[in-house]
């Protein structure tokens, strides 16, 4: 078992990351202080739900909680207002009171709703995140939670920082392969961002990850929580580093949008955008290679990297006027200036990145 | 103008009570160094919208502000996760951004669901409150921002601080009797939680109060907020102390529920809560006279002192449980050890509360 601990002063805690960790469950609440008077709720998916839900509360009630649990559709959709009031009234109905934790057993669509539930829930109670996706390595360290609007994603939101995370990697041999792919990609991003060995490292190991290797993706899952949590102790409020986070996120949030919740997964979303930021930093100026090893590396995971040619432009560029990182009027994009490296450029006009939607449906 | 800090460290904030501030709005906002590239929200009611809104969006626009505006039904109902929905598409439509404000323009609704829509749009923007009730100056101290789930009352929120609080008096004159007898039960109960010699000037100056004499009027409010700011300073997150503002409360909430939002008016439901709080106290062996009094003071500002003899027992027990200030299966109270001062009673009996809720619904 490998442990992080994510350095945020008071709301500092670990990630525990292993196999057959779930089975611990209850001992590792009973390790952080959390009383057993007290009911847990715990917000699973269907697919998780299936596979681990009954596992997560055994585990809890031999060492003597008493659980309610709350199970949402798989997917994006289950990340609305009308399913944040659903939860609340399962948290009613198990009786949770100030001193409850929420656990989430699942992907990020999980960690962000029952975060939410956990960040707003008699204005906030404890919240455990159990993540089963390789995706979910990214949400489960900096203590963002949101549900999405109609006109935008993850715009009513909190954060909200965990007790602790348990990662059991035993859970993702269930994966789905485009899954596997699709997470991979957001631990891709967190070696662009800061790590050019790690950018390496992935490249060379791309065959072991995607055969979930349990030594590799132990090692992959630990770097791509250590480099985040590096990014987000040193700005947990999101006032300026922490930026760098969303290489890829202006133009893949918006191609989720755009192409309705559910049609690209998040991963291939980034991994398209992370394309694109590569493009624009050529433009700026930055080295051409960076475009290359950019494409290269997520075309050898199996990831897209062109846009789907029926989706609209103007609808495009129109989502990311609603994406939170369009800032008094100036668009903000985060752009690679070498592989591993990054910086935030506040000026970027709205023609270039026309020019650079307009390419990446091209793009082959 | 009377000017008080709220201090709370890093979340300190001014209230400014005085007579005409609104036309200040504008220049309030660049004192307290909110940009003016980003555009504002200002959330209200039908009542306080048709009375004020244009004057507040005159007095920003003065100062170089672009605004938006929300306009909710006036009452409990619009304190919904539907209702917040709604608000967030004015925000995305009137384009805020992360250094954007939203404005609570009218009484304890529209301050919870604007500073609610403060707190999560975007993860937390920046919030000001101007407050057109009495009753509003309880809720314009401590940053308690939430919505209602249809099951609970409060149960979904945050707490959020604003950057200041605008309190012009002089909007008090258009409410109607009922609302300002209902605003003044909780001055009274800041009086009877904290400060006795409160309580007899208040006794003193009923009448005052009540024709809205503008001197006495903001002395009253000057001190209700002073004496709130006192107990949030101490006990931001509510974890101890804070909760003996919640005198009254654990009855009247179950009361607003169950008559309906909107039969009962907070302050009524509250007032009621208090006079079964002082018999309770009775009960526990405290003298008699604090019911005499706190019946005697409630009486005199025409507000209810019994509980309307057709809600259900049953009912009222029953949203009790569900209230947040049920822990772990113990009933905590507030109760009254003398005029002016009270303890937190962690171990008060179903049995008992039911036997006054009883009392309530004969006592005259």
């Amino acid at each position: 078992m490998r442990e992080l601990k994510v350095d945020l002063g008071e709301r500092s805690y670990p990630i525990y990351i292993g196999e057959g960790l779930l089975q611990e469950t209850g001992v590792m609440f009973l390790k952080h202080g959390i009383g057993t008077k007290s009911p847990v709720l715990l917000v699973t998916d269907e697919t998780a739900g299936e596979l681990y839900l009954r596992k997560v509360e055994d585990a809890l009630a031999k060492s003597g909680y008493r659980t309610g649990s709350f199970i949402v559709k798989a997917g994006e959709r289950s990340k609305s207002l009308s399913v944040l009031e659903d939860a609340v009234t399962a948290a009613l109905e198990a009786g949770l009171d100030r001193h409850s934790a929420v656990v989430a057993l699942g992907g990020g669509v999980v960690g962000d709703l029952a975060g939410f539930v956990a960040a707003t829930y008699m204005r906030g109670i404890k919240f455990v995140q159990i993540p089963t996706t390789i995706l979910a390595h990214d949400s489960s360290v900096g203590g963002k939670v949101a549900v999405n609007h109609p006109l935008a994603k993850n715009i009513i939101g909190a954060f909200h920082q965990p007790e602790f995370v348990l990662y059991d990697t035993a859970t993702l041999k269930t994966l789905p392969e485009r899954e596997v792919r699709a997470g991979l990609s957001e631990v891709i991003k967190h070696g662009l961002i800061w790590n050019a060995e790690f950018v390496d490292w992935c490249e060379i190991h791309a065959e072991k990850l995607l055969s979930l290797d349990p030594e590799s993706l132990e090692y992959a899952l630990y770097e791509g929580c250590r480099v985040k949590s590096i990014v987000v102790s040193q700005d947990e409020r999101e006032n300026g580093l922490r930026a760098i986070l969303n290489l890829g996120h202006t133009i893949g949030h918006a191609l989720e949008a755009v192409a309705g919740y559910g049609e690209l997964l998040h991963g291939e979303a980034i991994a398209i955008g992370m394309v694109g930021s590569a493009r624009l930093a050529a433009k700026l100026g930055h080295p051409e290679e960076i475009h290359a090893v950019t494409k290269r590396i997520f075309m050898k995971y199996g990831l897209p990297t062109s846009i789907p040619s029926h989706l609209d432009t103007e609808a495009i560029l129109g989502a990311m006027m609603h994406d939170k990182k369009f800032v008094e009027g100036t668009m903000v994009f985060i752009i690679p200036t070498a592989i591993g490296t990054v910086e935030i450029n506040k000026n970027v006009s709205t023609a270039l990145v026309r020019e650079i939607v307009e390419e990446l449906k091209e793009e082959g």
